[in-house]
């Protein structure tokens, strides 16, 4: 059994980590941290947990964290690079699920993110831990950067014609919304139900911080620069992200064929029939990501659209993902959990 | 490995059987039936089943049902007496999430359902499949009535007063509040998002079929005829119902040590402490029911918090609970989901 | 036409009143203040009133306020009883939406809210709004305690069985429902859109602020004490409030002739056929509330349904009734809006 | 006042006419048919209406159409070309909210609506309703086409850049998303409760009715033919059209300046300042439609975001705008309202 702790527990990130490591064969959770909740049982803030997790908040300082085989970290990005060399030290693998190890540039990072990057060794040691892209390196890996909820999907639904090189890679569309879990367990004013609720808007439109992870990613495939306009969305619903790509690829290109080819054999990529319109429920909490192409009227520009469960494939699902390969599992441990629909 | 047949499986009940079932440990989906859909892949019309359910919609004459060790009716109410003398006399047992056998009497079955009953034998036979009250007959029985979905939820709610006999039986209320699920996957102007969302009322205020069940249940573990006003409402939501009961119950009565010792042991009945408001959401996707019982005002009302997924506990779990019981598995096979939360 | 100021305008209330105060024919809107938001235009905030309302919330010391005919408090409570006083001296009246002139005794005000009062001699002669009860007093009212949300409904609903004396006032039961928009445009983690959508749960069953001011109503129809049970839950809807209200009363009572006769002529009370159910969308941003009435099963216990908008009848629309008849103006001025559906 | 007949009024789009119409100063509701519902009073369908409608539905040939001044058709296509050209010698103008009069082509409209044109005469005569583009037309016109929901947004969104030919007008992409009451009130299996709610997804990608009365529009302003990618999505809400907009434009383009100097003056359009994003809500129940322009990171593509009511501006609002224009009468008279929010 592999010791698991887990920093930051009472976001939805880190309620639907419990929820999945509670259930995976292989895991025993030894400890969570919370500050703020230091002595309260975890299933006293979260009841859907009563007698499934027997844990208590604990302060980080004498959670003994040191002492598992990984640490999950569920925090506002400048957590884990602060904590992680220390937990390294002592021989404890990190998955980050916020963004301090996502940007390969201190710059991007400091431009992005407002605060300087305090681990830059770190930085460069950690891997990007989107398992389509770079499962051998993660399979190694002592650190992980786990990618972004909408950097996910765009990611994967352009990936194949990057790598392929077919499309113009200078005026890519990437359209995503989010539900609303997406913006965290936060107490703001934006995410209240009576404001985002029978209600839709974009949001970010100059500038989202998913933007540089995104066009690094596309960029390490396709090496050279690419052009993408992101505009993300935010949805009234709970969970779900739905991205639909545009890219112009000249007609001659079989880009379903191109899609399941690409991603052939992998376990939580489904790319559908043509002619299909993925729906997010069909992912609702599962680690799956659905993905169909369409070309409309047979002309230049195809769409892509690409389904996923942003706390699952989108955050907590992926890092079990890049714990799995971590540690010499079965890749799909503890992640078959069929998607809940209706 | 049991092989599970089920008749009737392109309604809700029936994705959400498909959905346990698939993931049950010691089960072999065999066979799924519709009449209308005869040639469709089960997981064309649910696209949350791609990669987990290969089967096909079979009709009902060549689909071999007989071969199966059990049969679920996901059916309309009518169906399952028709179709289960064949199917007991080839040894395959029959649990019926409709309420063809719910009701011991036939007048009130004929009153409420409009239809007369055709198969009185097994309604005599059947024995209600409501675990916590019946949990013995349930093991050696050939024919189950699942429990309605209201009706599972108020008679646990009652059941620890009525069979203590400390309640005012004549005046008991139960103000219950469910999920559009409830009412099905038929198309129906009331049923459509844009008539059911943002917005609540009540229905069926003149009587519901819920009610001679619930009545019949509490009856039985009261040994008096109760009476009972039961108000169901239509929630905006998926999932979910919450039933607020009112009795009246002398106030020297501890009903929460009541509560926790009549439901001790029970694996799927969280009694939670004093003061508690189960929530909806805390049980989501997950056969676990909760119950909390309040005082206000330490006054001689004391009002009991039922929370139940209406497609688990209230149909297709406890279906498969039911079905653990009767074939000797561990009674929460299959059923050791985590709530989904958010 | 009538000069108008607001303070604390950036909550669903003081938005409710703009948007009816700025269609209203015989409103002049005159000043709106916020401390926090001073200098910054209202529709900046709401943009639902872009063009419409020119206003810019202003520091309450430097707004005039006591310039006004009448001043809106769509405040916490506390603030109206401090600020009354100098308004009323110059002349100006006050309708607070708050709590602070509701409950009649000082004691019950200080154990419901905390904090001691500070105005007793405003609180005597303070009017409760409710102008099916008080409508004569209102309209020569200097101070308008505006009734809370659920105590509209509640009262409305039971006033005719109270007021006839043919209810068992010993044990009357409200369950009443309201949306998530009840709660405010605070920040508050159980207002997210996450926690509180595709959920249902019950609240303040221990006591809710409301139930004193319920009960003070109907004691004073009813001419003795009442015991009432109440039970609030949250809807995951925006605005809306069901009550569904039980009570025993003797068969032989024609109860829907009563409620006709009782509320013949109101303008904003909509007595509904036999046999009806009216949903929380049926008055949606309206400030109309409908009413039915039931007997299930022709017993003793009789069900009323009452369908409210929280934010007008049960907040800014009665405030503006109120202002209505405080002013000698049709009581039904910027009050017509058919209700909005779907 | 003018004498108004509507056919069809059992949908949305028909009991938002009569909101509207209700409420018109210069308006008398005359008639109201439905063949199904005939005898049945228009408030009992819709309780939202009651007190306020006194109509009862009517069957078409007794109710008198001929004797209105204009009817307005709230029918599935294919109804108002077979009942217009009676109307029309009777001098009863005619409104059309379905789709019989929008595509010029005969050929187009076979194609895309499955069934021959019987009145091509008509179909040469109507005016496309788009009061910001056709506004002298309407006013002198007896046949109007009122836009489609999507296509009243995405042609206001392009038609500055279209006009201005500043775009390239071979790569125009149009996603855009609806509540679900644009698809009617159908009883249909995809647009109830429990399958519409909490989900999201694209349908149509293939070809959407509305794609060719967008590209007409465009291409009439444009003088040249269009590359359009339209791409609709479903939302999980009532009422409301996002449409984000993408088009390559070149960077020397002042767009803010040019949205704002193209529809200065126009009563229901709004371009908001520089950076905003509109959201659905904040033109909820009203005939405004609300736009933001965005040239993220200085690039060479533009978006365009316009928010929208598909049931006002996108349906029933524009109907009654048209009207406005055709009689003489204020454009604005009977629209109003300001936006419900929350």
């Amino acid at each position: 059994m592999i010791k698991v702790g887990i920093v930051g527990g009472t976001g939805y990130t880190g309620v639907e980590l419990l929820r999945l490591l509670a259930q995976h064969p292989d895991v025993e959770l030894t400890a969570i941290t919370s500050r703020s909740e230091a002595g309260m049982p975890v299933a006293d803030m979260f009841p859907s947990l009563r007698r499934r997790v027997n844990l208590v908040f604990q302060d980080p300082a004498s959670a003994g964290l040191d002492q598992c085989d990984v640490v999950f970290f569920a925090t506002p990005h400048g957590v884990a690079m602060a904590q992680s060399p220390q937990l390294l030290a002592a021989g404890t693998k990190v998955i980050d699920l916020a963004a301090d190890f996502r940007l390969k540039s201190l710059d991007e990072f400091s431009k992005w993110y407002k605060i300087p990057h305090t681990a830059p060794d770190l930085l460069e040691e950690a891997v990007y831990g989107l398992p389509e892209l770079n499962r051998k390196a993660i399979a190694s890996a002592r650190v992980i950067a786990n990618p972004g909820c909408y950097a996910t999907a765009v990611q994967l639904g352009f990936l194949p014609l990057v790598e392929a090189g077919v499309a113009d890679l200078d005026h890519l569309v990437a359209n995503a919304a989010s539900g609303v879990s997406g913006a965290g367990r936060k107490a703001e004013v934006g995410s209240l139900f009576a404001e985002a609720s029978d209600n839709f808007k974009a949001y970010g439109v100059a500038g989202h911080r998913h933007l540089p992870e995104i066009c690094q990613g596309l960029e390490q495939a396709a090496g050279r620069k690419v052009g993408l306009t992101f505009v993300p969305h935010l949805l009234p619903q709970i969970r779900g992200i739905l991205a639909t790509l545009y890219a112009r690829v000249s007609p001659d290109i079989d880009v379903q064929a191109l899609y399941e080819k690409r991603f052939a054999g992998e376990p939580f990529v489904d790319v559908m029939p043509a002619g299909s319109t993925p729906d997010t429920r069909s992912v609702r909490a599962s680690n799956m990501v659905r993905i169909a192409v369409h070309r409309p009227q047979g002309g230049d520009t195809v769409v892509v659209l690409v389904a996923e469960d942003n706390l699952v494939k989108g955050a907590a699902g992926q890092a079990v993902q890049n714990m799995n390969l971590m540690f010499g599992l079965e890749e799909t441990a503890g992640l078959t959990h069929i998607p809940v629909l209706p």
